[in-house]
């Protein structure tokens, strides 16, 4: 269950970065790139921050060639139906939660503390994100303002999973709780199209 | 009293990362991030590139949380004072001086080269700021001409230790000499706005 | 006979970063961090992925001073014949055949599986230059179309590293096979003009 919600989030996150670099005009190297790094950024900034090696796709080989395929595939289709992100959003949804649960999880085991580890988990579900639009010469659209709510998502999310674990809450409920919380939490900001106005607004407004 | 700098230090740096972050017009999600990055970048990148685990900011996590308390209440004021960088001066060159010289020796004490010590030395008291801008989207300020000199207070404050060092002068002396010399020559380069010409005018001119 | 070609690849490397900061209109830190990156980037990425440490520059420390001396010469240069580029193709497509093959070497012999250590070659042999462009704002040549080949050289002669290997051929053939492979594919699609066009042309068109 949890591998299979895992590789379609790999499959998801592909698919966004090869959208991301088509729509700036790449060749099929940054394309790759882009969806490798949307894939895998995430996963791979907490892992060098926390020092776990090998690290995930470097162990499960798999994962790399998913992308290169995914990549290969999503590039050579000649119209991307304009409601694929629409699409998108619910493996993506699914994707953000199981990554900052799973995230905030390994930062916890590793006994770092609860405040940083809901960090990592934000790190681990949205990252690969950040540093994808970073690449293709972007303001990372999660910063900007009316964009809905994703690491805030994350973020709530972590914190959950910390509240259940003090709760005495077994793991095998506050795990996919938390992870569910963050989907419909997600799919509600869409849906609703709720964001975080920008500070300079919020502040003279 | 290395601690009230540093925590001073930590504060200049998240309070500059809202500044940057606002001008950018983003929501609090970018800010807290580019908050983050500006007062953690540096030593992180140090400390990943030197392989010294755990990094500081997650065995000493009330600073993540402090960065975060700061990125909160200065994204509530309303109107930021127009001379607050002016203020933020001290502080941050404090900072300087002291990450500048702290990189340095953590460095040396692992063994590294002098030449590349100093290097560590200017990447952790810069970095911050330059990653911060680049997540901006921005050419990094202090790779600008006319900047008041930065980079290069840390380089030769790292130097300078090096020095003190190889004349035999105690750590006690030569580490607050050294940091002292970076302050006030990052004063000085401000007051009197000393800054290097870019490359090209600097060849033809 | 390799230390060679490393050298002359790392002052290649170096001079392109100072030609890319220069045209940027960058100062002298600009100029030297920029050097910095493109040189040692790619191989800095890789080892930080794979958890090699002490990093290659940190150990052999006379290359960060080589990178400097390079950075400061060419700064000073007061005219840059416009023809440099030319003439830096064929250091640049040896560093490019080198880097990709010893990159692609060192995964395999962490176990890593093939087509991941391919992508580590490709990483070494790049990354440089796209972090260094990165860090310039812009996005990088190499993901954008009618750029010569020069991912897909690396690419492609990890592979032929891999098939040597497979076929029994000893390293003393296999490996400077590879690596003259990559150089002479950079080569001929510099002077053809050979690229891979953009993915959204290349899916209408």
């Amino acid at each position: 269950m949890m591998l299979i919600i895992e590789v379609m989030a790999v499959i998801s996150g592909a698919i966004f970065g090869v959208l991301m670099a088509r729509r700036k005009g790449l060749d099929f190297v940054g394309v790759c790139t882009v969806a490798f790094i949307t894939s895998f950024g995430g996963g791979t900034v907490r892992d060098v921050l926390l020092d776990r090696h090998p690290l995930f796709w470097i162990q499960y080989s798999w994962y790399p060639v998913i992308v290169f395929f995914v990549a290969a595939v999503v590039s050579l289709i000649p119209k991307i139906p304009s409601n694929v992100e629409k699409w998108l959003a619910i493996p993506d949804a699914l994707g953000l939660g199981l990554f900052s649960v799973v995230g905030t999880e390994i930062a916890l085991e590793l006994k770092v503390a609860p405040f940083v580890a809901v960090l990592f988990g934000v790190i681990t579900g949205t990252f690969g994100g950040v540093i994808g639009e970073i690449v293709c010469n972007e303001v990372p659209t999660l910063f900007r303002p009316r964009t809905p709510l994703y690491a805030t998502c994350a973020f709530l999310g972590g914190w959950l999973l910390i509240v259940t674990k003090l709760a005495g809450i077994s793991d095998s409920i506050g795990f996919p709780g938390a992870a569910a919380f963050v989907v419909v939490l997600r799919l509600l900001a869409l849906r609703y199209r709720i964001g975080l106005r920008a500070v300079e607004h919020q502040i003279n407004g």
